[in-house]
């Protein structure tokens, strides 16, 4: 069996990641052959746009033509960093049917296609690799893959999404409102022009769907997961949540429970002793529990150029590894199981509530009744007066864990009480 | 190339760690060929002693005649959890030159003799890897050798020992001085009768070898690593610690610089910022800063029946993979640079010093010509007059980042002056 010099490399974008990626690959090229056996190249690079001016990339390997890559023999290794749905899964699937090796970053397009594009991999003996897909430069696809193989895990949780980490660290430590710290956030580059895949929990619950299928070992994509933003957490919620000993950070939630899959992204309040609520401005962190091993965690950036860069070319080392032992294809697709997800409704979870109610006697009893009703039991009571002595005071409920639907049916009711003013917020506690 | 159905393993020592990985592959039994491509079973197991009863294990599996393992053709993988030195190296060995792929936890052999046993598997070709000789059950080895191979690595720190940290914890959290927390630690069955390894750095020093072997790409073995306990740690330390914001963490060090590595274990004052100040009792975490991905870090659990058995089955179900892909020795040693370790005396760290001085004028002054001398610059001194009115009065001096030997210099000018009635502590600063 003959063991090629160099591996010959296709890219597929040069944004932010692509650069880093070239760069990278550019920074380790002496180390390469030490490292897996055999030197790499990058001899095509896949741009939209011909005419921008790329620093430091020999103009002759751009390319705009996707053919000039995919009839190429001689490129074994795609690396795809162009994000997005398509053309990427189109290209990505005409490479695993030519034999040809992949590594992405693209979590939109391993949380919706996963199964397609790992079924591909699979039938032609060849290794797609997606390290970077979740939480950036952190390794926890691998860790999950092999390291922790001989565990049942039953939870992974975590902080998936930098720039919300952010903004609530901001929140938290130096009191910011959330606007004023999405600006700051716009302004360091954390946040993007459009923020909304951020800030409403989007991108978070592609990573939540991603990291679910491999650790219960059954396909969840991005619809099944539940996800809520962080835009109407408030100060005052952060104030709660300092004086219950908590912070507030934005979760991913995967557990693998008897009646199925749970999955979801939404603002949780964490107690200040777990390991995740230390995990402070734009990093990320992957907390998992296993049978065996019990509580790991993985901390580092989730995000960001050289980061995301650092996965995959931690992934293109391990395909020319592969390559040169001739056993490309050797973890695929780890999803032997199909095991339901829950219907979020039926999640249980422990609730903070905080609502603005008429200061008189009697509404506390109607609404821990309205409770009573659909079975909600209450753990915690607190009331402040308003600051303007308007008879409205403010009430915070803490319950129980109860199903979804049980709180939603309760709002229902209580938004129809007159003696409620307003339900200012609701969120789930750890 | 055929791909048997069933890998035959031999265990060699059935102790607490050896019961563990037992148990684990009996409970993960069915789902191994779906985890692996392959189903495994163990077919010996080597042990000490014959007579003693095993709950839940076939006495038929049992033989004190590791001849009737080795001479095996079957058996294709070891798994050696008898730890020490000899036998294990000797019967390590015999394996690997029979073409037997090795799964290991044995950090004090591999810390010795790493290069000898890696030497041995590359030659025939077979696996040898050890995930749980560093950290337990935290996944630690594989990422570096893998998820983090793009990266430049010039730092690793970490708690790499259980015991001492859940003591560093009771004596910061619930004010225990250091013998109480340690007849605690005994109590709890996380020291053992003989505390020593634990307590003087050595079982960290072992892992710190292994790991800087890694992260660096140069062997370094565990006489290389200068190592200092938490013996000397008293309530008055943790309690400037406190003060300055810090904790005090017995941390494995290890750097990679442009004279040479440096790597040691000592306790050091680190601040409660730090992702590492914030792992509490006896988890342990590996904190890693790489060029490209920035900082990251591994946290778990680093000792225990089930979390080392997480990692030695994980190791496993690799081998299993190798074995039908037929690329066992993929990943071998990754030892290809030869960079020499640095004598600790020329290892800079900051200094945090407390001593009991004659409480009167020019003292301090005195002292601070001394450091002059050895050209240690102070950055921070404080006097607190001791309780009783002896004349004695409580100096701590924090230096900038100086040479090892100049404070050892330092030390013996001042160890001579009349005024200093003891020097309490000498702690090293993050």
């Amino acid at each position: 069996m003959s063991k090629p010099d160099k591996i010959k490399i296709g890219l597929l974008g040069l944004g932010t990641v692509g650069s880093g990626v070239y760069k990278l690959i550019e920074k380790q090229k002496d180390e390469f052959y030490k490292k897996a056996g055999a030197d790499v190249e990058i001899v095509k690079i896949l741009v939209h746009n011909m005419d921008k001016k790329r620093e430091g990339v020999d103009p002759e390997l751009l390319t705009d033509n996707w053919r000039d890559i995919i009839d190429n023999d001689e490129i074994q290794l795609i690396i795809e960093v162009m994000g997005g749905i398509e053309p990427a899964r189109t290209m990505i699937l005409e490479a695993l049917h030519a034999g040809k090796n992949v590594v992405s970053a693209n979590k939109d397009l391993i949380a919706e296609h996963g199964k397609e594009l790992l079924d591909a991999a699979e039938e032609r003996g060849v290794d797609f690799l997606f390290e970077a897909a979740v939480a950036g430069g952190i390794p926890i696809i691998r860790p999950l893959k092999q390291c922790l193989a001989a565990n049942e895990i039953d939870e992974v949780i975590g902080i998936m999404n930098g720039t919300t980490n952010y903004i609530l660290t901001k929140m938290f430590e130096d009191n910011m409102d959330f606007e004023e710290a999405l600006a700051k956030a716009t302004e360091l580059g954390y946040a993007e022009a459009d923020p909304t895949a951020d800030i409403e929990g989007l991108d978070a619950g592609r990573k939540a769907a991603i990291l679910a299928s491999i650790a219960f070992h059954s396909r969840v994509v991005f619809k099944n997961v539940y996800t809520e933003g962080i835009t109407k957490i408030s100060a005052k919620d952060i104030a709660y949540a300092k004086e219950f000993g908590d912070v507030i950070k934005l979760l991913g939630v995967a557990h693998n429970t008897e009646e199925g899959i749970e999955v979801g992204v939404y603002p949780m309040m964490i107690s200040q002793n777990h390991p995740l609520a230390s995990v402070r401005d734009s990093f990320n962190a992957v907390f998992v529990h296993g049978d065996a091993v019990g509580d790991v965690m993985f901390y580092g950036r989730g995000a960001g150029e050289f980061p995301t860069a650092s996965a995959v070319v931690g992934d293109v080392i391990d395909v020319v590894r592969d390559t040169q032992y001739h056993c490309t294809g050797r973890i695929s697709c780890t999803c032997y199981r199909t095991t339901p997800v829950k219907d979020f409704k039926n999640v249980k979870n422990k609730f903070f509530l905080r609502m603005q109610v008429d200061n008189k006697p009697g509404v506390l009893a109607s609404i821990a009744m309205v409770f009573g009703v659909h079975k909600v039991s209450i753990t915690k009571v607190m009331q402040k007066e308003a600051c303007e002595n308007d008879g409205v005071a403010e009430l915070v409920i803490v319950t129980e864990a109860v199903k979804e639907y049980q709180m939603l049916d309760s709002m229902e009711h209580l938004k129809d009480m007159e003696t409620i003013r307003e339900i200012s917020s609701v969120i789930r506690e750890y």
